[in-house]
């Protein structure tokens, strides 16, 4: 009887709605660069067209090592409405980093901004299988043979895309997390997740047309927060910072009347403590959202202080939930609690949004109850989820089990459903936004001649909300400093991952295995924090 | 590669999550009934057990003959959540009306409201395939020895259900309209369909747990705007209304801290006709809807008089679109347009919201410009389509073809993509040639001070073959004549569209959504006529 198909649910119609409905309105500001939807689509539209020139074929891989810029913006729509996959690239990752990335997705093209030319250039040579590394400045200061973005787009014939063609199941984009092994994760987005994700967050958050958020947080990220599509969905306006700079982002704020922003912790202590701020403007800002890493009570309070017209929240996700899991709005039935008690729910990772089901898990797998105090494994539900990691079967089959993926993260949920993260169960170290495996810090100091053995732990930290800290018992007869060590280091990991500070130990406490005991470690440490993580 | 199977999209999500997540929230109020969302999940999940001890298999029709009341509320996700289909009937509908009905649906139960119990008896003997008549009210005010609704639920075991073993593309609810054939066509709508357009309808308004909604429209029209679905889903409250009373209407607001209202055109008129209005507290009140019928200007002014804290819009949907299209918010991109042009706007049926597309297609099939003055028949895409009517591929083929719904209507649309109905396809006046928009000469007649309500309809015209006539019905203690009516047209419309004749009427026959029935209207001056246009 049924006569209607399904029409794919997929991000490339968020696009066509904006440029059919937002068509005249100027959407995406980027510097002094500003673009209508409808140019933006035509824009889109052309670089789809020359993928498909340069011999894209659905599931290729097409990798971007970019600063936000409206072209990695595009990319966001044009690589993926041509059933290509978009692989956005941490710029902070060294080379030696992005290596086992790229062998493992083998993009067929890679974008490159000059910022990372050297980069770039070492990557040809690398033996990777990438056909094409194209500059997106134009004009190329590296003065490069190869066409430019811009040359590539001006070359390509207008045309548009029919989306309703695409496979709703089918990988729309893929980000590399580091996760809690040396080895990079590859986590796979579907169309599907990500319409739906996009709906969700622009639901919970009612963002409209009214609106217009600064990319303050990278968007190789995915915790960008799904800006690209819940922005473009909502015909919102898209403020593109190239790199987060609290003096631009104030200047910004008032010359765009930004009403939106998302921070990381040390983004937003940053922010409210550039002096410029006092003069500025900032009754246009509704939401001041603060994720990546637990804000803590005085930071909410600090910001609320300065952005006194603006609703201030924390939320929380992963990249294999794409991401936002919840948000810590005070609920209106919750309005005539008392003042503390309002400030704990506000103070947590927040209750689940609409499409999102969460539940506490035991080791054994058991619900745990919703009492406030019992600790389970945070365990997540809904359509936003991965479909997994590329090529590492066994490592999605540990993180998805009947259909639930476990964050490894300890947590408890109060009566009112909202989530108190307490401790980490993976052996990770969330610094400033950036989740940093420690196993992989620990294999690079290892390799340090004087080091018999390390462990790196999460210490609390005033910027970051956490620091990696090593622990180092050296060789007997060795000697090393730790500027030695954090030297070493610098050699190999990017910024974000080097041990803030080096302490050195006769020996590390080890259990019956001989697996050294991390918690009793990290205990001191955390001494009159209320968890364990921040 | 791929190890995450998807999960159902289906409404049963928003009642689990509501109740996890608002579970302590008084979320339904029904007269001096009060229910937490915890407890309406529990009464849900019981009404499903009693299903399913009255033998209720996947895809049964579980009819309803009742004003609003929560217990229609809960047949919303107890009827669905266990594979079978709701059939809300519209009680203004004879017994002669809802035999084809009944006959074509073939539900196997039917609950009523003792208000109907006389229908209900008829029924019984109609040699109807129903097993069981059960009343909803308790104690049963006619004193069958059947069991009534509370008993059923008091009898029937506390248990769970799981929703992700349901269908996404199953039949979930089905509502029966009249269209333009004297036959009435089963719309069938899926759990995909419904729970998508929830997500974009709450996203489009923004709706939140700070909402409290007023049931003013019928909930066995689906054109009650998906409320049971939007509502829960975002954590609002319900505030249920048996029947549509202004008086009542404006206590509820108060007591219950209103913030929405949806309302069709006579409704409002009522309402802001009230005396008490003068008196009652409206500053909860934050939008009104208005839908089911064009609003026009005059209507939309003084309710924004009124309602001086609120937005104030019309919308456009079918109950082939689930139902909502099109609302007609101003954009924010728009602000600094002219006043003329912002109203010009906001008259309009509205811009597609996110999720739903439309064009408009001429006689042949091919795209009309949108230059806001090319006419054509409007045609929808999106995923909140219906599957089909039941039983009647025939119909269902000529209303989805290639995936675009033909809605029947005549329409423009302008440069940003705002919507303006110009006729039904089979209601306008063909008069000497040119084509006559009844709807344009209402909107006329309707600005004439005097004027409660008015329908222009095609009569024989010995000269012109149609000519357009009024019909009109005055606001109390106004008077107007009929050529001062021909003389405000004239004002304003070319020649061949000015009314021939004006008649009054007390009141203008109207069905189940507000909407005035032309045909009967139109049947005395056609008869003896073989067709009822020229």
């Amino acid at each position: 009887m049924q006569t209607r198909m399904n029409l794919p649910l997929t991000p490339a119609r968020f696009k066509r709605h904006a440029a059919q409905i937002f068509g005249r309105k100027q959407g995406i500001i980027c510097g002094e660069t500003r673009f209508t939807y409808q140019e933006f689509d035509q824009r889109c539209n052309r670089f789809s067209a020359a993928l498909l020139q340069l011999g894209v074929q659905p599931g290729d891989r097409i990798a971007f090592l970019s600063p936000n810029c409206h072209r990695l913006l595009e990319a966001y729509y044009a690589v993926p409405q041509i059933g290509a996959i978009l692989l956005p690239l941490n710029v902070r990752l060294t080379l030696a980093e992005l290596m086992p990335i790229l062998h493992d997705a083998s993009p067929r093209l890679l974008f490159y901004d000059s910022e990372y030319a050297a980069e770039a250039e070492e990557m040809t040579h690398a033996g990777l299988p990438i056909e094409h590394f194209i500059c997106l400045d134009h004009p190329c200061p590296s003065g490069s043979s190869l066409k430019t973005y811009e040359e590539l787009l001006g070359a390509a014939p207008p045309r548009s895309f029919d989306w309703t063609a695409l496979d709703e199941n089918s990988v729309a984009e893929l980000f590399y997390t580091s996760g809690t092994t040396a080895q990079p994760k590859g986590v796979m987005l579907s169309h599907r997740s990500l319409y739906l994700h996009a709906f969700y967050v622009a639901h919970a958050r009612k963002i409209s047309d009214a609106d217009a958020e600064a990319y303050t947080i990278p968007l190789f990220h995915v915790n960008s927060w799904g800006s690209p599509h819940t922005l473009t969905l909502s015909g919102a306006r898209h403020v593109i910072l190239r790199k987060f700079d609290p003096a631009a982002l104030l200047n910004l704020i008032e010359r765009e009347r930004i009403t939106r922003l998302q921070m990381v912790p040390s983004m937003a202590i940053a922010l409210i403590n550039q002096p410029e701020i006092e003069q500025c403007d900032l009754a246009s800002v509704k939401e001041v959202m603060i994720g990546g890493a637990p804000a803590n009570i005085t930071l909410m309070r600090q910001v609320e202080e300065k952005f006194s017209w603006a609703v201030v929240a924390g939320g929380y996700g992963l990249t294999e939930t794409s991401p936002v899991v919840s948000i810590a709005y005070l609920k209106e039935h919750l309005k005539n609690e008392s003042p503390d008690e309002q400030r704990r729910r506000k103070s947590t990772a927040g209750y689940a949004i609409g499409g999102v089901e969460v539940r506490l898990a035991a080791l054994d797998g058991a619900d745990v109850p919703a009492d406030g105090s019992t600790q389970g494994e945070l365990m997540i539900r809904g359509d936003t989820l991965m479909d997994g990691y590329r090529n590492q079967p066994e490592e999605t089959a540990r993180a998805l089990q009947d259909g639930w993926l476990r964050t490894g993260d300890l947590a408890t949920l109060d009566d009112e459903g909202y989530i108190l993260i307490v401790d980490r169960l993976k052996d990770m170290v969330l610094s400033g936004g950036e989740n940093v495996a420690t196993a992989e810090v620990e294999r690079v100091i290892c390799q340090h001649p004087a080091v018999f053995e390390c462990a790196v732990i999460a210490v609390p930290d005033e910027r970051w909300g956490e620091a990696p800290k090593a622990l180092v018992a050296l060789r007997p007869s060795y000697n090393a400093t730790e500027d030695e060590i954090i030297a070493h280091c610098r050699k190999q990991l990017a910024g974000f991952k080097i041990p803030k500070s080096v302490e050195f130990r006769e020996t590390l406490p080890k259990g019956g295995t001989g697996k050294i005991l991390k918690r009793l470690l990290r205990e001191p440490y955390w001494a009159g924090h209320q968890r364990q993580v921040h």
